[in-house]
């Protein structure tokens, strides 16, 4: 059992993770680490969170874990002080959804002073924002990755993958780089391409978003995310991404060549290949 | 109240309507055509149709609302037919996802022999088909655009607008071409790069696909569409869809170059513009 899980961050993920790790009775105390007092009392007030403080070296200072709930370059910033602050023995890891950069900045830490750290990601979220959306279930049924590097300790990743689970998720490790361009296709394209979506569709007009059924709601839902969460994971990412443009453009393309052409039987057989890996999915 | 309602096509949007029909009361008596009266035999056998046939005239002959619930081609294939065959005072409707070239084929025959047919295009469905997954409140809370053209007799935009409606639809008019233009940005590039969506992704490969999670889901739900189906509804309104098409490849191109160029700024402002008028649209 932990005995003082630091959240770093108490929004969507970091106020799910401290439900989650409250209702399963899975830590004596949780701290709640933010810049707002006012926003961390909606947590301190439904007793999610035993105590909480807006100076990260008071919250870190005595956990043997820590979660840095934040954004992408927030986590990067904050990194170096957390290492500095946790005490000996303590597990560290983060939410970010890249880890290349994150990964590089724990790796040169590392080289100063040993600490269990290893990065998440769970895919698991919302389009919505807060800690108003937190649940206790957010992480049933998800994916954590976990994303070692050569420099990483195994028992950070045993503690963190047994975090994880304990809260439901499966857990696969991956190494920082590919994870970046798995999440670069099946995440952050999804993301850009929905928000491009949206913005032709109201570029056509009115009379085309008044028809809008349930399809181009479903396809477009993540284009309501949170605009700043996602420029900057869209730039966090920007390599990656740029290769999965690519790849999108091109199957695009081919498709767009089979109706241009008129080519039904090569349309339908490409439709067809899609539609089985699509239902591999489910 | 419709005397004999003849559905041609008994499949999701067929077998939806002759339930909706039947559990409203609406007609005395539906009739069910199709080209496979095995397949015919579950809208009879759970009382849904009272009569079904494969011969098209038989079916249309005597009936004083015709449905056409067939894909595109197949309707503007067909309407010539069910042309001759319906009688004096019959209403004629469709429920084809393009109409621009339905409606030039029902402008021709109109130049002959004066008949109310005026298309129509239920804006709801299912990435699935078939009598299997009708059901009776389908049309309810979706739009129905009804698409006259100036030849279009009044009463049958009348009729065809008060069927839908008695259904629990909401009624929308435009003419055939701006609802193809509108249809070709909301609904068929949504389609086309939902497929392109999973097709990249497969190249990119197996880890990526096995990380999708909800989001990456629902993005691309809709390339579990009916290939048949689809690359019919491409090839059959191939000019507007390329134009949208342009559209959205303008509007990712000004995503991906502010993420290119590092412009946070200028990404967050974009993405939080996108992401009000997604809003709007719930």
């Amino acid at each position: 059992m932990i005995q003082r899980l630091a959240i770093v961050g108490v929004g969507l993920l970091g106020g799910s993770v401290a439900k989650a790790v409250r209702s399963g009775e899975l830590a004596r105390e949780i701290v709640g680490v933010g810049r707002d007092e006012a926003r961390l009392g909606a947590a301190l007030g439904d007793g999610t969170l035993d105590r909480v403080t807006t100076d990260l070296n008071v919250g870190v200072k005595d956990a043997d874990f820590v979660l840095l709930a934040l954004p992408v370059l927030a986590i990067e910033a904050l990194l170096p002080r957390v290492w500095r602050a946790a005490p000996d023995g303590a597990t560290v890891t983060d939410v970010g959804s890249t880890k290349g950069a994150i990964a590089r900045v724990a790796d040169r830490l590392a080289a100063g002073r040993a600490l269990a750290f290893v990065g998440s990601h769970p895919m698991a979220g919302s389009e919505r924002s807060g800690y108003g959306v937190a649940r206790a279930d957010l992480f049933r049924a998800a994916t954590v990755v976990v994303t070692p590097t050569d420099r990483t300790e195994p028992r950070a990743v045993k503690a963190v993958a047994g975090f994880w689970e304990a809260l439901g998720a499966r857990v696969s490790t991956l190494d920082p780089e590919t994870h970046d361009q798995a999440v670069a296709a099946i995440s952050h394209l999804p993301h850009l391409v929905a928000y491009a979506l949206v913005d032709g569709a109201t570029r056509v007009g009115p009379i085309a978003l008044a028809l809008a059924a349930r399809g181009f709601k479903d396809t477009t839902r993540i284009a309501a995310s949170d605009p700043d969460v996602w420029s900057e994971i869209f730039l966090a990412n920007r390599a990656p991404l740029a290769a999965s443009l690519d790849v999108f453009r091109r199957a695009l393309g081919e498709l767009e060549d089979a109706v241009v052409r008129g080519s039904a039987e090569e349309l339908r057989g490409a439709l067809a290949r899609i539609k089985a890996a699509r239902e591999a999915l489910e």
